[in-house]
């Protein structure tokens, strides 16, 4: 038997215990718990065969009472001693996608983001289109490509136009990042039906930390009229673990103000505002932190936006909540807005950079407020660029 | 054992033998061929568990050399007795949803769609956007909501702007219909790998007939700048009955002639332009004949273009065309075509129409050239209208 000790200050303590899928040097994928540097095998210490398996969906299909019970147990057995063959040392294990994903939803919900893009992609226009503060805008992107934190990422290749108007095709030049957050539907509604705003902690599980790839060549050539396709479906990154919303309650604060007001079924009737702030390491060096605390739209009215006209949702959707920017230069979530466009190089250990080169890595690290002035970690999405295969 | 006897002119005889998923009344699912109006339970005939499966999923993923194994065996099969454990009625089966889908893709790739529709949205403007003729312009779609012919379609409801514009929430006022061929991916390409045009009939399996029913006024108002969403996720009926591309041969032509010159990556290889024509029905009354043959970009065209950028593809992976129509009127492919925009009613059973009123019936059928002058009957998509729920 083992005691975990973590220090008073650790983003990974006891009050955080997030979930995902890991596989030991000597075995299959199991669903453990992340305590410090360390992963908790629960098929070792629950005898329940949701927890031997390759993703988490059994466990969230199971709903908030088993997850409230599961978390309740898990407190009490971290206080304590650990069986020995449930502890593995994050360095042995491989740490998986915890989620086979079902659809995935990209939104638009920081103003200050659809701002930068708007005054970049469309300078002489106002920059906020006029659906924009009556609905969260989203799209589908491509489930199939959602990959975990770590996998390397080839820089795509597409159609693009040169600045001659000639289309041609090659590697990416404007690779970028957009840093997210990500909401894991663990409980699905059939078709037909709505999940209202009070009802989402029924249905979301937790929380991930998101890259969200972009080619800004491929994108602006090809996005009109149907919206991004090429330039993001190649790859999106999301984080090994996934922090479960009930780690989040100190978190919770209310959404800046919205105006105008939303039809009735996007009024929220709890706060589900989150005071959890981002970091952007490029190369090491911190580019910057956006507050989530800033975007106009909640998760809790991204799914009820989702599911009005009655669409079904499942045990695995993803849905994120667009970049995160906040009104200030070193609050912007992506390079094309960090670097406007490229006109304004960020400094990066001595060179002038915008967008991604080969051998870059990105790292997107977050916390937050966890009870009695703890704070929780997100778990971290990281990944290095390599260069376009066969061309 | 039973012989099968089919008329010469019959769109499901031997030279068909599309797929399907069907549970008889005292049964569960397993994987079917249709002959007439019949069913052939491929349970009862091969031995192989990925028939007695609830999805063609396990079939699929086993190949092109499987696949056309199959079809010999199974000509010779319906060629003779077949065992009477295996058939059944199509009226004494249930026809199921036949595939479990990976990522759902629709493309647009009908240049009088492409184009009525511009005229319809943007009339002071080209109606074919720069990039309409360099690449197939495509989305994603939402897979949890793909349902089989014979679903019945809520009403949706959603956001939409008056002509007086004002922000409104309510039931549909614009429910449409699209008339699309979809295709279905057998053999997966893992991330980081292309799809070329020659590689085509390598990863897909078959075709099914799509209805992407569609919310006008709801699309309208959400679709800046990231495409289209809740006025179509609510649901796409697909045929119950995949017919392999190896059915097709037959209907095989070169394409209209595509100028500028696509770039290399979206060249083709062999012709996969196909002779299939479309019927729409309202209400039962045959209101257009959608030709497929017009279509500007292949199938073989979008899959290259849907994994140029390295993004995988997986068993079960549907992409449709997207509405397909031609350059008259009654080959409009949807109703907000054919009314055009609500200004030219048609005339059905004596009422002038527009939109889909509670109540209407939509059927798409489709059939094909087969080998020595027989024809291929697509499985038609049908599907009714039902009020909106709880509004």
């Amino acid at each position: 038997m083992a005691r975990i000790e973590t220090a008073p200050d650790s983003p990974f303590g006891p009050d955080n215990l997030p979930y995902g899928v890991c596989a030991p040097r000597d075995g299959g994928p199991r669903v453990c718990v992340r305590l410090g540097d360390y992963a908790i095998d629960l098929s070792s210490v629950f005898d329940d065969p949701d927890f031997a398996a390759p993703t988490l969906n059994k466990f969230l299909a199971r709903g908030p009472r088993r997850w409230h019970e599961i978390r309740h147990r898990l407190r009490d057995l971290v206080d304590g001693l650990i069986p020995d063959a449930a502890v593995h040392l994050l360095t042995e294990v491989d740490q998986l996608l915890p989620i086979q994903v079902g659809d995935y939803v990209d939104f638009y919900a920081s103003i200050d983001h659809a701002t930068n893009l708007g005054r970049l992609l469309r300078p002489n226009s106002e920059p906020l289109l006029p659906n924009w503060r009556h609905l969260p805008v989203g799209y589908h992107g491509r489930s199939g490509t959602v990959v975990v934190s770590g996998t390397a990422i080839h820089r795509p290749c597409g159609q693009h136009r040169t600045d001659s108007g000639v289309t041609a095709f090659g590697p990416t030049r404007r690779l970028d990042i957009e840093a997210e957050l990500g909401f894991v539907v663990g409980v699905g509604s059939p078709l037909g039906t709505r999940i209202h705003t009070g009802a989402f902690a029924e249905h979301v599980f937790g929380v991930v930390l998101v890259d969200d790839w972009s080619a800004r060549d491929v994108q602006a050539w090809e996005y009109q009229p149907l919206g991004p396709f090429q330039g993001k479906s190649f790859a999106t990154s999301i984080s090994a673990w996934i922090t479960p919303l009930a780690a989040l309650e100190a978190a919770r604060v209310p959404l800046p103000e919205q105006h105008p007001r939303p039809l009735p079924y996007l009024c929220e009737t709890e706060d589900w505002g989150l005071d959890i702030d981002l970091t952007i390491e490029w190369n090491g060096s911190a580019v910057s932190h956006p507050p989530y605390a800033r975007m106009y739209w909640s998760p809790a009215q991204m799914l009820a936006h989702l599911s009005v006209n009655g669409a079904a949702t499942r045990t695995g959707d993803l849905y994120a909540s667009g970049t995160v920017s906040g009104p200030h230069r070193e609050q912007r979530g992506s390079f094309i807005e960090l670097c406007w466009g490229g006109d304004e190089p960020v400094e990066i250990g001595g060179a002038r950079r915008t967008f991604l080169e080969d051998g870059d890595e990105v790292v997107i690290t977050a916390d937050a407020p966890g009870v009695s002035g703890s704070r929780i970690g997100l778990g971290e999405v990281r990944g290095r660029i390599l260069p376009a295969i066969g061309h």
